[in-house]
């Protein structure tokens, strides 16, 4: 079953201590479609303006992304230019040029209408809720946000969150949108405000998902180098609705599973600058690394205790 | 079999943002002894003063913990004061007393030579190298350290490397211990300087266990109340180790499984000041929590991908 992504597609220049990238693909909606068209058919909206080297987009037509919901607007792309450190936790934002990104609003095109699964990038609250005025309703809407937008939007978020089935956000955005400290209480709060579903990203440690019964948890995967962190959240989205979305079942197994192939994708993902990686791997490599990712938490219960 | 402990028996006062409590139990050997009495018997090795309520360790001996090994010296117990903060993630160590600490000398009981299993509590290098001096050959010998003798007694805690089988520490002590910020790489890096498993613990974040060929991940139980953080890390040491000791095998099957129980116990430490928690649960109590951890991250593989 096909996936609508609505996010930004935009040009990144990222330093890490490993080296630097200028102006290469990037913005939520890229990474998450690089990512879950190695699962199914991926159809994208956003914007980007009059310098993108579309050409550059080719990679994912082939992969099965259906571009024709990519608007072309006068003016500059969404630049964003960013540091990280040594300890690759957090972006420093050097420079962030929002260009036609500024102006965009989404224009659903007629036949991506009916996908029964759709993801909401990380973009003001009420585009996303414009988004969803111009959709059937879909078997599953997840949607991700960012401390800008929990500062700024808040009344427009809440409004939001009682419309999609599932959230993604990071462990300090959890925390800012709830006022709670502690994550359990954070995935009360916001499954008391609608989604049903909540899934905690934590970087390197890892993401929990909140249902209505039970919690499910994979670590990030130990990599012994992370070359860049960017888009490991969006990679991590794509891995988990593409990984539904292929299945096209919404059962608390697959739901776990998707979790771990969330992770997965989110490990390739900070392996390359921008989204190198997913046009090197296959279906092969993420059975492997899911594979590994098994060896890696299961146990069997003993009878002793 | 039986488990040998060496390390602090203390007095500690703590304050949460839950609460406050004044010189009760603490110390790593008595937090390890709580947790590990609950799977073997325990040889509890360590100093208190005359101050010390020895009468409060009589819920240890009813548990099976061997209390012939700790030495009452004349003079004050260790003690310890420290607060934690809103997101308890870090205690802040308000005051320090050794006392009659600052000049133990580790004295084996005979009885206690031949302990199978030796967890080496967090006390300087040179005691911990003592203590194997004074011991058969184990089959585990596991050591816990801190950025203290990290700091202060770099060479003697290397030399003990060379002669254990496994090394706990936390994630910032992994990275200044091996300068290493990359965990995976740090793992390697103390691996190659003798222990055959490392196992960081991450707090909230869960524990990585590093094995010749494998690594293994166990979470944090998410619990929506973290009463008292101090002692995890010794409980966890306890419930690895006694769980070990218990089936007597180590085997990969069990060391993973082990980390899991450690886990469980780390879990139950923070639901209650001092080692509250351990004379209340049982082995049911310790089931479900396993039973718990297991829904929580197992999932099946697929074939699809």
């Amino acid at each position: 079953m096909p996936v609508l992504v609505v996010g930004s597609i935009a040009l990144d220049s990222v330093e890490t201590p490993f080296g630097r990238a200028e102006n290469v693909l990037g913005g939520s909606a890229t990474y998450f479609a690089a990512s879950a068209s190695l699962f199914t058919t991926v159809q994208m909206v956003g914007v980007v303006g009059s310098d993108y080297p579309v050409d550059q987009l080719d990679a994912l037509a082939k992969r099965g992304v259906d571009l024709s919901g990519i608007e072309r607007a006068e003016g500059e792309s969404f630049r964003w230019r960013g540091r990280y450190r040594h300890d690759l936790n957090s972006a420093e934002t050097l420079e962030t040029r929002l260009g036609v990104f500024s102006h965009f609003r989404p224009k659903i095109p007629e036949k991506f209408r009916h996908a029964p699964f759709v993801f909401l990038g990380n973009i003001d609250p009420r585009l996303q809720l414009d988004v969803l005025q111009q959709v059937a309703r879909p078997t599953l809407v997840a949607c991700d946000t960012m401390n800008f937008w929990i500062e700024s939007r808040r009344s427009d978020l809440i409004d939001l969150l009682a419309r999609v089935d599932l959230l993604t956000l990071n462990d300090a955005e959890a925390r800012q949108l709830t006022e709670e400290v502690n994550l359990v209480k954070a995935a009360q709060w916001i499954q008391a405000h609608g989604p049903t579903h909540v899934i905690i990203k934590k970087g390197e440690h890892g993401a929990l998902m909140f249902g209505p019964k039970s919690v499910f948890f994979a670590p990030a995967f130990p990599l012994d180098e992370v070359f860049d962190p960017t888009g490991a959240g969006d990679a991590f989205a794509g891995g988990f609705i593409g990984y539904l979305a292929r299945s096209g079942q919404v059962s608390d197994e697959n739901l776990h599973r998707a979790v771990v192939y969330g992770s997965a994708m989110g490990s390739f993902a900070v392996e390359r600058f921008s989204i190198t990686r997913f046009l090197e791997i296959d279906q092969h490599d993420i059975a492997q690394r899911v594979s590994d990712f098994h060896r890696m938490v299961s146990f069997e219960q003993d009878l002793i205790a």
